[in-house]
């Protein structure tokens, strides 16, 4: 018989009672493909007293979480404690420095401190496995750090954040405004009490940063991910982007390009519209995937749960189970010394197609001022819609989609119009995903 | 500087060239993931006169591939030969009989002598790996055995064939018939000239028996597959499908089942009918996907390439980094000596509904004939089409679902209409997808 793998766990929430479920119900598959016993020997969580569904009497408790990271009869620690500083920072670095391994599900603390803890990881001898910190139950780390190793990636983008996606696919289908669904989702359980980092697409970038670090071998850089949320997008926009043969999708998306002999990052994560040719567009209710676009694979698509304790938990314990089969690839797909920096792409020559949408008075002239500012700032218009004339005095909507062209002509073309009093709202603009 | 991964290539078609092309083109990269040097030390194909397009004077030219299994400059063996026996096995078998690593994209190989060359490569401490022989350029194979194995596999299935996926995604955009589409497929190279093994189902059985054993951890068992292919499909059956709601695609689906207290493995090609909202509904054209269904994760989804030398050259390289990091998982996810023999099904106690379409002559009476049948054999209709009536004494389409019941209802009302003069052709029968 093998040594077992004795694993501390910190943190009993929805995920860590899924691990221990998960660890009742599938041990001997579990075992039989690690090649050796997995034994949890250690938990901590905030609370002692309260019924979680799971029994820990087999457990060693500990009150203070840090602890178990020096406990030698300890391999791992898989921390699910959450928070990108503070307990959950502290037990990841004592546990590499420990030389032990830590699995995590944190994609903040991994989006803000990654670097560091493969650096402290690799200094020590250790691994740091983060499977569950990307699109829940996809195991996208391990595709794209692995399965499709052998690629130069072009692009990686997808819809890394459940709530937002929900909300979106639910306002196409019932035609409600953003604050309705929102409080749907709320009420179903898909949206927290402060929905912000969901909806204003803090956490989509969390999970951008880490994909793009491993797709292109460069140290982690969340601050440099340009983040709109989705609370500006209206049913009139979804309705629009219908006509139009798109859908609206929250997209993180990332690429790299050559600037001034320099290779820069580009991160962003936006509503766009997405052709409904495109896979994405097939990509309904609080479901997670991921494209990568490869110099030789071509386009991947991984699809599926990105949120839940049962998804999480077996994306930790996946990793648990590399860990113990002594599978020791790099946090970030290439030895944390080699990962380059690169900084972030000016975003003024890309070339797109754009979606705008302006809120406007209804009077003569307001037409003629927008179009007059698109093409002071060489915008070129591909199709435009004035929404059917509500009654007198009211907002009118105009929307529109302009031809390729470079995104700081749109934005000029903003700037013109930026102190017009015809305008009533600020202009929502969303980029239309190339295919 | 670590010591280099030496390898030697046999089998330089379109597969071949696209690996050293590979190695080409994303060399820096694929080492710095790998942690290691790759190097291509020997090649060995068929006709070494042949033009190429790739340059093949830094390597080892072998007329005989066998012999470079036993070079000791040579740690692993890529098999890109082709053909279930025959110089492909015999060069696999040297190769693992020598201790050293196999990869191999050869499905058909795999599929009949799965078992007994993982068996000779853990008698002789190596690795046998067969990414490429999936889905091509998918890393289902990893995303099966490692993304996956924290959970139970419930049922995997999917788009195995692209030939046969191009066809009926044809088929159902022009409205044309097999045959046609077929002709075209051949002429845009995405069907060969003898396409049997693509439509009939034997491609697709080849991967589908290798992902069940791997998701199953069970013997693999090729000929246990049952086998149905789209050549009796008709434009009016996509027609009928549509109308109620579904696309037709060939559907690869492998499950367990506990019978007389034996746990028994269900393995079925066969087209279906899969409802719009499904996500595999919406793959079309020369595209794999695979869904796993797995007791925590929920339903995943792996979608891209399944042929072509780039992506194929991908997944082939994605093993041979793999290999070069010292990855050594089971071949099918846990050791040989564990995978269990699992008895092929009873199909007939399984529970579904299904799609039947009679060609009938047109007079008075079949109707009643044919739903007597049904009602005899204990089948409930849900809904019946009877084609527009042709011209006299033409034939006359009868398309319906059943309700969910037994499939021998369904096989008990065929052999009581086997005998019909009204039939004018074998009737044509398609499960419906189970959501």
């Amino acid at each position: 018989m093998k040594e077992p793998l004795r694993i501390a766990l910190a943190g009993l929430g929805t995920v860590g009672t899924g691990v221990i479920r998960l660890f009742e119900a599938n041990r001997q598959m579990i075992e039989a493909r690690a090649g050796r016993p997995l034994k949890i020997v250690a938990v901590s969580a905030r609370d002692r007293g309260r019924d979680r569904g799971v029994e820990l009497s087999a457990y060693d408790w500990y009150d203070d979480m840090g602890e178990m990271a020096a406990l030698p009869q300890v391999d791992a620690v898989v921390e699910l404690v959450g928070g990108s500083d503070g307990p959950a920072l502290a037990l990841a670095r004592k546990t590499l420095e420990a030389g032990k391994a830590l699995v995590t599900a944190n994609k903040a603390m991994i989006a803000h401190h990654g670097l560091s803890l493969a650096k402290t990881a690799a200094a020590n001898g250790t691994s740091l496995k983060f499977e569950a910190a990307v699109a829940g139950g996809i195991p996208v780390v391990k595709g794209l750090r692995e399965g499709a190793a052998a690629n130069a990636i072009e692009r990686i983008y997808g819809i890394l954040n459940g709530t937002s996606n929900y909300i979106l696919s639910a306002m196409e289908e019932t035609g409600a405004d953003f604050a309705q669904m929102l409080s749907d989702a709320q009420e179903l359980g898909y949206a927290e009490a402060d929905p912000t980092f969901d909806i204003e697409g803090v956490d989509a970038a969390h999970k951008l940063a880490i994909l793009a670090a491993i797709a292109f071998g460069c140290r982690i850089d969340f601050d440099a991910v340009k983040t709109q949320g989705i609370s500006d997008v209206r049913a009139a926009d979804i309705r629009q982007a219908a006509a139009l043969g798109y859908v609206v999708r929250l997209i993180g998306m990332a690429d790299t390009e050559m600037q001034d002999d320099t290779c820069k990052l580009f991160q962003e994560v936006r509503p766009c519209l997405v052709a409904k040719s495109h896979p994405l567009a097939a990509v309904s209710g609080a479901t997670n995937a991921v494209v990568t676009e490869g110099n030789f694979s071509g386009r991947l698509l991984f699809q599926g749960a990105g949120a839940g304790d049962g998804p999480t938990a077996s994306a930790v314990v996946a990793d648990i189970i590399d860990l113990a089969r002594g599978e020791r690839s790099a946090p970030f797909s290439v030895p944390v010394e080699e990962l380059v920096e690169m900084p972030p792409a000016d975003t003024g020559d890309r070339l797109g197609r754009t979606y705008l949408r302006f809120t406007v008075t209804d009077r003569p002239g307001v037409m003629a001022e927008i179009t007059a500012a698109m093409r002071d700032a060489d915008v070129s218009i591909e199709s435009l819609i004035q929404e059917g004339r509500s009654r007198e005095g009211r907002d009118v909507l105009v929307a529109m989609v302009t031809h390729e062209g470079p995104e700081r002509s749109v934005e000029q073309a903003l700037r013109l119009l930026s102190g017009s009093e015809s305008l009533t709202a600020p202009p929502l603009v969303m980029p239309i995903l190339q295919d």
